[in-house]
């Protein structure tokens, strides 16, 4: 049944797709693509929303809509190792869709073996899962859904810092526990109002966090390489720090909103850490590698570090033996904040969109591209 | 070293008190009350922090006052039955204290013991642990200390939302139990962002936590007795709703805001749920009785409930068997969201000064009183 000719199958399209214009007809592909989508398995919980089409299962939801335009789409949770289902496929495909929840790591080997390699679409945001130099390199596009979970993550952060400085967890506990016991909680649970909040970046994820913690009247710093224009500043009523290491003593929570590139990696270390306040909270939805896996360890057991909270980890899916799984004061999950099933259908209609872009050789939107013509985008350069 | 004389008590206060004047040595007290505290344990937990002046250890940090002033004062968690320290000490105490999150159930068999209660005071808001029309009959004050903690439940109140609405809880299991299964969670994790948000009743937490939403763009919605003047409700962006049962199908969240009266114990109960859409998720942190337990219980089980937060329970401690501590997806804790550290320091200044005045015969802010006079306040009647 996916075996069509590309002429027809281009006529299937015009037919079922509601976006389609007769433009198309003058775009039928010229080629047969092969499309291999790494995704986080939903098994059991598959067929439990029809609207989780982030998962192998639901792949995006596009199986249809490719093969009708006469394209092979493989779609495999199997990724790690040279005999995983990526692997099996990495010879022949034109192109890899990825997620920063169980990403498929791009290397320099991988990139090496797929001869046909054309196109590396992130179906969220964030593509540092993909060695982007050696992509640059081989003439590789690379590309995220820009915008389109952004809102999901800053809502997430907001719930990780209520949890931490409002001290939910052990509450939880106790009604689980079939405990009631008050002052447990209590002694260490904090009003929001009135505390300092600094966002290292305020890109787009750490701007609507901002906005969304206006009306909790706390005091709002950032630290990013560019200052918002005064207006904007003033609207979202945040003040600019030059220099990270003078603003993190200032404190009482941090949430971290940048990228991991090669300046990023680590920055949390044992001597940055130490700067921050005793008693501060961390927020960390951008990338687990931003922090030193130990040190953030450490000061959590020291109560240098009140409590952590992020749902990202150096490598994923994060080992059993993972520290950050023990440590005390935490607020740790899967990678799952920027794959709700509102954002699942906003990054699986992006990337949609540019496979439809890619396949009639037009462009992507400008602000989507990671690697474009050998040049990196200017965050992870 | 309690027993002082009247006088020097007095002269003590003013030296010691920094909010003292000159008129108070007009106002030296006429008799030596005895003041009854009745808050949660501290215990280990006691001596962690120097503002946890919520516990029975930290006594609301207003001892070296009472007894500077020559009044007895008796703290205690012990509150249940008639062999209680509370009980011990009903029939000569002039002043009880207690607070919502470990509340003293003032009955009217209570009152009719203690001879000598002039003055009942909630370290916090909500004053259903007292018969308030046998405190009125009995020409009792009833007194809370309004505002104290409206930021802190409201907080918290958004807390639960975003723990139930983004799916929170299963992620955090798998953390801590070594799994990593993103699609656990995904399948049901939702952005807040589009939702329709209704809470029932609007005072001053219920604004509190409409003006929190606001930056989320929801669909906010509120039912209430008074509907907000024009401007109000266009700052806060929310739309009045005139019938209860008309706004609840049309909520993806509801959230409770309104005291326990004798209008709305049970409110919730089996019909009213059906009448909500399925899949809502519900938050109340207001009152426990104002649910049907039961029915709460059995709509988390079917589904009809997608998630069920709060922090009240009918009573308090709730057992070790109460039903909502087992019923799937909830976010239940002992009750905590207005005792962080933040309300604890606010409300036991409003308790001082409650007693300052009442010591000299002065009257308290009008919005304080609950029962006043013989009267109820208007929420109560």
């Amino acid at each position: 049944m996916a075996m069509k000719s590309a002429a027809s199958s281009a006529i299937r399209s015009l037919l079922s797709s509601s976006s389609s214009t007769f433009s198309r007809n003058l775009h039928a592909p010229a080629e047969r693509k092969k499309i291999v989508g790494v995704f986080y398995k939903g098994g059991e919980y598959a067929k439990l929303n029809p609207n989780f089409v982030g998962c192998v299962e639901g792949a995006l939801g596009i199986r249809e809509w490719l093969e009708s335009l006469g394209h092979q789409y493989i779609v495999t949770d199997d990724k790690e190792g040279s005999n995983s289902e990526l692997d099996k496929h990495l010879h022949d495909a034109h192109i890899i869709i990825s997620t920063p929840f169980h990403p498929a790591y791009v290397t320099a080997e991988r990139i090496k073996k797929a001869k046909n390699l054309e196109l590396l679409l992130t179906a969220g945001i964030g593509s540092d899962h993909v060695d982007l130099k050696a992509a640059a390199a081989a003439g590789l596009t690379v590309a995220e859904v820009t915008g389109s979970n952004v809102v999901s993550v800053a809502e997430d952060e907001l719930l990780r810092i209520l949890v931490l400085v409002r001290n939910f967890l052990p509450g939880y506990h106790q009604a689980v526990n079939g405990e009631w016991n008050v002052a447990g909680i209590a002694h260490r649970a904090y009003d929001l109002e009135g505390k300092t909040i600094g966002t290292v970046g305020a890109g787009r994820i750490g701007k609507l966090l901002l906005q969304r913690l206006k009306p909790f009247n706390c005091n709002l710093l950032y630290y990013d390489r560019l200052r918002m224009n005064p207006e904007l500043e003033k609207e979202i009523g945040a003040k600019f720090e030059e220099e990270l290491d003078a603003m993190l003593p200032k404190c009482d929570v941090i949430v971290i909103n940048m990228p991991l590139t090669e300046q990023t990696r680590g920055l949390f270390d044992k001597n940055r850490i130490a700067k921050c306040k005793k008693g501060v909270v961390i927020v960390n939805n951008a990338r687990g590698a931003i922090m030193d896996t130990q040190a953030i360890a450490d000061a959590c057991t020291s109560g240098h570090v009140a409590g952590y909270g992020g749902d990202v980890w150096p490598v994923q899916p994060a080992p059993k033996d993972h520290p950050w799984r023990f440590m005390p004061n935490h607020a740790m999950t899967p990678h799952i904040s920027g794959t709700t099933i509102d954002a699942q259908l906003r990054y699986a209609a992006g990337v949609k969109d540019m496979l439809d872009r890619h396949f009639r050789g037009e462009d992507f939107p400008e602000q989507n591209y990671i690697v474009k013509e050998g040049q990196l985008a200017s965050q992870y350069r």
